[in-house]
């Protein structure tokens, strides 16, 4: 092997190891350089970029999901469309492209998008006569439309969703799914006869979210109400799933709001009502976007790098066959077990590549979070056993091979379950409530986390917290309890309960 | 009902009578006014506004894809995706952005699709250094990127894919599916070590296409190589299938390039090959898009409306109580109907709104395609049958309950076979042969279709037929007999046979 032919182009400094087992020590070459509780951050990026996720791309500011992140994504939107279908919602796909006259109708929403808005004004050769926006969010443009669709109560409820891309020209540094100018999501928008209606709605898609990311993602969450200075450009109200990084910040995880007949009187949505009258519609919108996978990294990922759930994995197991070359009835054991797995409805892959050590092998699908390996070898097949190894714990078990089917499930569900509670710990722990403005900046220098508050909620407050400490308010608790005595950061009266935090 | 009251907001002179039941008869409202053979293209743009496929979009030469018609693209992706990944092709997601000097890299590409790129020269309020395209097509931010993925033999073939919107700058009048500035397919991009793998990928990839088509789509095709004139900008030669509309017309449904090595050049795309020897990749490229459901509409439509291909089709099978405000037990059965029917894995709808009459419903779901209507009344009940009712043929048929899975099947294959023998039929007597330049031009006024010729393959004659007739070459066949004589045409020497047709 001549390494010096290797063509090495590197275009990302973390990559300084990536060559492909060429005699190297592969823990060297692809194994995670940074531990996770010593740089977070560069761990992140590594993590992502090592086991496949995403990378950069040429495009500055933007990425490329790779095909381990985006089987992740195809699993949210499979198992997401699922609940969103049985409730009646119906997809769609609107323009890419919003006219600025379009855009800027509703003026709050507008000012809340125009700094990150990117446009176009040419097409081939010719200056457009309007130049066009490229959808941060298709409020506007679905609007404009639903306009023209509804007439009656009998055309309403109408429930609509579309899974695409948006665009939010962010100039701070990219962060691989988090902050990327362009991101994939589904953005949901209803319509309503009553105030009432849209209420619920916002509520049913807010608990769809919760349930669908704490049972698949193994993310606990916290949820509630977006303060005014926190919500959504143009709604009446923004509910929030908030889930907590191992970093101590707040990741939002999804958003519903009730826009309130405000885009509805700006784009004129009536209906006539079965009094026949002539009445305003009522909106809602809610989105989830591929941020989530980013938080999938941090909060299950260790030094091995990605930990993924067993719900949402691409890959649930991974069948590593040893010394299959000396021994081909292990080889044909292997495939038996794969079919046996997959016709239990699991996803299996079949690692039996002949250039690659049983040891690489374990580290490569160690990196790229697949929850269950299955060790076959000639003394296993011998003995009727098969070895399985955890993910999560690193635990090994061995077990007979008639058992198999069981085991696997046993042991998928525990992970599924391990993840989910070792995470809700962390989230539980990290609450604290702090008393004055002294313990809410001492919280932030050191625990961080979600710090709990009796609040004024006042605008000057919630600016006065972000500037001095860099928190935000990132809810108020649905059932937050009305508080008497003072505001625990600046004194005045106290409304309610809210939870600042750091966050992404 | 006061009509006076209802919001008429007609913004397409096409739909000029689309109110929701309140009174009048429906047929005048909702059905299709113009005949299939009388005006074909104003037919087509009808039954898409009214079936509920699409609509006009308020960004000029956009359209909105409406449940219905997002629905038979969401069947087209779960069918084509799972052949994809039956043989190795993995999603990823790349930047809808691509930086002019990216773009620009292969000339012949990059002068292939100037005329018609959108362009973002401003994020925010900053104009931007460099412009950006948005991708008409991706090769170019791809194969930048895979040039960094790729270094070994091992890393071949890479067999990627995308799910996504492009954009195209036409100018030409928008027609709903097949000419509209943005639209959505998917693209694959492989990287192979040879030439002889990247033939039998594209030869490979054409097959999967014209099997989905013919066996789903219930659309018969024929296929060939496109001419040099033809080709994909910056291909060594590109394959396609070809469908033939009932006004005369060819329709290309997707396409399969050999890339060969003129990309890998431009952006370095090599690898070490096992005798160590640093060589360029060989590529490949398909498509398929959304036109394909304007395909359908065309193909199998009628002067009721849409038409639907079982296999297709979002909804198999409606299901029309009758009488059953009367009659709650009809309803109950028609539920039972719905689940056996759904536990039998077929997508089946119950219509039980009480505002709208038996007639409106039978004429709503035809005007929307479904193969098959489910009726069931109080008589119908007491003597243990149901009415089936086909789509295609407006064929009525009795049958026992007990019967009724297995009469639902065998129609269902019945709709999906007589669907494509009639377009078999009708496709096969669409080609004839053109001895000389008058013929051919007779066949173009007349009878229209693909005209089969000796043909002497030269750029000029090619041209001269355009000019002359506006026809261009379609395929050649793969099975093409080398021809001697004179070219039907021009008759200069003839190469080899071509298949020439106005198209859309």
């Amino acid at each position: 092997m001549n390494l010096k032919k290797l063509k090495l182009k590197y275009y990302n400094p973390l990559i300084k190891h990536v060559i492909k087992n060429e005699g190297v020590n592969m823990s060297e070459q692809l194994g995670i350089t940074v531990k996770k509780n010593q740089d977070f951050s560069e761990w992140y990026t590594e993590v992502i970029l090592k086991a496949g996720l995403a990378d950069y791309a040429t495009t500055k500011g933007c990425m490329v999901i790779k095909a381990l992140g985006y089987g992740i994504w195809e699993n949210v939107q499979k198992l997401l469309d699922a609940e969103f279908k049985k409730t009646g919602v119906k997809n769609y796909y609107f323009p890419l492209f919003i006219p600025e006259s379009i855009l800027k109708k509703e003026a709050e929403h507008f000012e809340g998008f125009t700094p990150e808005v990117a446009w176009v004004t040419h097409g081939g050769d010719e200056k457009l006569s309007e130049k066009l926006a490229i959808r941060p969010t298709s409020e506007t443009i679905m609007y404009d439309t639903f306009s023209k669709w509804i007439r009656s109560w009998r055309d309403l409820p109408l429930l609509t969703n579309q899974w695409c891309n948006v665009v939010r020209w962010e100039t701070k540094a990219t962060k691989l799914f988090l902050r990327t100018r362009e991101f994939l999501w589904q953005e949901g928008h209803t319509v309503h006869a009553t105030k009432e209606d849209a209420d619920k709605q916002v509520m049913q898609r807010l608990e769809i979210y919760k349930k669908f990311v704490e049972d698949n993602l193994a993310i606990p969450l916290l949820n509630g109400m977006k303060s005014e200075g926190e919500k959504f450009a143009g709604a009446l109200y923004t509910t929030t799933i908030e889930a907590l990084m191992p970093d101590g910040k707040a990741l939002q995880m999804g958003t519903s709001h009730n826009l309130g007949q405000y885009f509805a009187k700006v784009f004129d949505i009536k209906f006539i009502d079965k009094d026949e009258k002539d009445k305003y519609a009522w909106q809602t919108s809610w989105g989830l976007s591929t941020r989530v996978i980013g938080a999938l990294v941090m909060v299950h990922g260790d030094d091995k790098g990605l930990v993924l759930p067993p719900k949402i994995a691409p890959t649930q197991a991974v069948i590593i066959p040893i010394n299959f070359h000396e021994n081909r009835e292990v080889l044909e054991e292997a495939k038996k077990i794969k079919k046996k797995l997959e016709d239990g409805s699991y996803s299996v892959e079949l690692d039996d590549r002949e250039e690659y050590s049983p040891g690489w092998k374990f580290n490569e699908w160690e990196l790229k979070g697949v929850p269950l390996r299955i060790e076959i070898g000639p003394k296993d097949l011998k003995n009727h056993q098969v070895i399985l190894v955890r993910r999560d714990t690193s635990e090994k078990k061995c077990v007979h091979a008639i058992n198999l089917e069981e085991s696997v499930k046993d042991m998928l569900g525990s992970i599924q379950e391990n993840l989910f509670n070792k995470a809700k710990k962390f989230l539980v722990n990290s609450i604290t409530e702090a008393k004055n403005k002294e313990e809410f900046k001492k919280i932030l220098e050191e625990k961080k986390g979600f710090i709990k508050i009796n609040w004024c909620y006042t605008r000057e407050c919630e600016e006065k917290i972000k500037e001095d400490t860099g928190a935000t308010s990132r809810f108020i608790p649905f059932e937050s309890e009305k508080t008497k005595g003072k505001c625990d950061y600046c004194e005045k009266d106290a409304k309610l309960v809210a939870y600042f935090a750091k966050s992404y």
